[in-house]
């Protein structure tokens, strides 16, 4: 009798971008001649790093010659890659990373969904509300949780609010926790974590054994000087966490894929007859024995943007998408809106005007602006009463669209 | 307290090609003149097809402009590849796969892997011994088995022996199994079942109400024609078998990262309360949820094998090997050695003479005729007095390999 995995059925069904969809399909049917701009997208549009095309034009040919072809790669990447991430991330910001604790992936998601297979199922996770929904969802399948309450929160897991009032920084948790979920520069609110703020967190984690799992796929949009790049720049914090980076948003890999994962080999946990064992060999082991390396042509472009051309086609790029969060960020606060992140981040997190429900703020920004965005509700219940604004649309709609939030008042 | 998932502790060191090496490496610091031959590996040596690379050049040409760039694509992969896949491998074989049965991965290793996660973890699960490593390591880390015992099996699980006094062929298990793993044409025996015996174990999922997770990575390298390329065309299989098919030794993705798993919406799981539910819906959740869909560029490369041309290059690749295979069957044939496989499949299992073990028998082969294969134990107890040779070696080394097969009489 094959039984499923019951927990699958605690999850609700993923219907934020659907009902988004509808809505916006609704209202063009009704309004064929609307203009809609949208600011709701997280995925990049513009185009992949020049070095990045060349890389993998030249890889391609490699694959195509017998003397050059590459078949299986080490899982774990290749060198190539795995010393350029050191050099130019670590080493360059004081950070030692030894090679063999870095591990390139497909893309950050699926590290951090897989993440958690390393730990116990008895562990207690904490995440933050609002928060980017696989950090979540994969401890629902795995059995981490109770059931879905209706308060929109599952049983058994420690949400920690971020709101204005606590300048989207996570009170230390008072219960014990085990996995504590960080995403800084955070999706959606585009806030960060300050240094003092994140060595607190790491303080916590040495005192009660838990373990940090840091997702700084936006570590790249980090304007200001102060704030850390990597969790490792706090001291003590290769005991306590592991660190996820994206190509994604970095160099425009949404539709390429690749990333990496640093389990410092000095990171431990507990079994249950009280010896400690290494997170690093335990990832080792299911990253060589679930994945089989990312494709070379794909590591070879990811490794271009490296080069010291590579470093400034990503600058420019990601200057760009600032410029769109910059107007949005000044148009909002223009028009007498309240807004959070678009400094270090390519999100805008803005309180909706009176108070007013996350989803009637979307119909509105909808019906009188013509712009769409992301409710804050699709972030989990503390998103309630905030909106996710993006920077990833061009200058030009980016720019129709502030000249549109005056009709807003 | 971070505790660790323990069950990681019961898996061994995967020693297997770690020691190979070793041994390889001991003899050539001793020899440094002998001409070793490797008929050990399992992956491929020649270049992509044409058309694949082709096509990758052109996709990475649009991932440059802004116009045709693409960024985050369906997790399920591109209607383009997955049309391409109904067409060639199901439609013209007189099957019916629906398009949203169809899930486009970075390889069959990730899914065969991760494909036990939407079971439940009290599923009882079937292995052949000898087996493919992965299907049995991705569960004994979910926790659907006991420790590993001093005979090489761990508590908890039916090993289907597959040997050449059963033709190997699994028996039916006597026990109740829930999740029963299949793979046809076989990594490592080469050999395949025939239409009668998987027959036999559809009926038996049926009438059991157990699962056939169906590894048909190598259904390109068969030339019988009554050896079925997919379960699907055993009347009754879309009830309860997932198959698995790659692009990796189909048309040299080894190290470009392709497949696709197929899951039936028919198929159905128990919950507790005795409600049944689809495990496509289970899959499409876990793969929307940590996974984010293969690189567009590599789904092109994928896509190109489908055109005539396509096909035709991937049949003169194939053919070449099978060719190796042919050499290397008859050769061992010549000097009476018993072999197995090699007309369905890329591998050769051969029986070593005079009862020799596996460990032995590749000291012989390396030391007497340098040439270096895989013993059989690193398969599965099972595997005790087998040795696997494989054919991706060029004809010229195939070949040399093949005349020095005489002295091992």
């Amino acid at each position: 009798m094959a039984n499923i995995n019951e927990n699958y059925l605690k999850l609700p069904g993923s219907y934020l971008f659907a009902e988004i969809a509808h809505r916006v399909a609704a209202y063009k049917e009704a309004h064929a001649d609307a203009d809609i701009i949208r600011l709701g997208i997280g995925d990049v549009t513009l185009p992949l790093p020049r070095v990045s095309i060349d890389a993998m034009h030249r890889a391609v040919d490699e694959m195509a010659e017998p003397a050059t072809f590459r078949g299986y790669g080490p899982e774990q990447g290749y060198d190539f890659l795995i010393e350029a991430i050191r050099e130019t991330n670590y080493r360059r910001r004081g950070i030692s990373i030894d090679a063999d604790e870095i591990f390139v992936s497909d893309g950050s998601k699926s590290d951090c969904g897989n993440i958690q297979e390393i730990f116990g199922t008895d562990c207690r996770v904490a995440v933050t509300d609002p928060v980017y929904p696989v950090y979540l969802d994969t401890n629902v399948m795995a059995g981490r949780t109770g059931a879905l309450g209706a308060d929109g929160r599952f049983a058994g897991v420690t949400y920690l609010p971020c709101t204005a009032e606590n300048n989207f920084t996570p009170t230390l948790p008072t219960e014990r926790v085990d996995m504590i979920y960080l995403c800084c520069p955070n999706n959606p609110t585009g806030t960060t974590l300050s240094r003092a703020a994140l060595a607190d967190w790491v303080a916590y984690a040495r005192k009660n054994d838990a373990v940090i799992l840091f997702d700084a796929a936006y570590a790249a949009y980090i304007t200001e000087e102060d704030v850390p790049r990597s969790i490792y720049e706090i001291d003590g914090a290769k005991e306590v966490a592991i660190e996820f980076r994206s190509f994604s948003k970095t160099a425009g890999f949404t539709g390429t894929r690749c990333g990496y994962t640093v389990v410092p080999k000095a990171l431990t946990g507990r079994a249950a007859d009280g010896t400690r064992h290494p997170f690093n060999a335990l990832w080792n082991r299911r990253h060589t024995t679930k994945f089989n390396g990312t494709a070379y042509i794909i590591q070879r472009a990811a490794a271009a943007i490296y080069t010291e051309e590579g470093q400034r086609e990503i600058r420019d790029m990601i200057a760009y998408y600032m410029e769109n969060a910059r107007m949005i960020r000044e148009g909002l606060a223009a028009v007498g809106l309240e807004a959070y992140g678009g400094i270090n981040a390519p999100y805008i997190w803005l309180r909706t005007p009176d108070g007013m429900r996350s989803w009637d703020f979307f119909d509105k920004l909808l019906h009188e602006a013509h712009i769409v965005g992301t409710p804050g509700t699709g972030f989990g219940p503390c998103g309630e009463g905030y909106f996710r604004l993006t920077a990833f649309n061009s200058h030009e709609n980016t720019a129709r669209a502030v000249a549109r939030f005056a009709q807003l008042k």
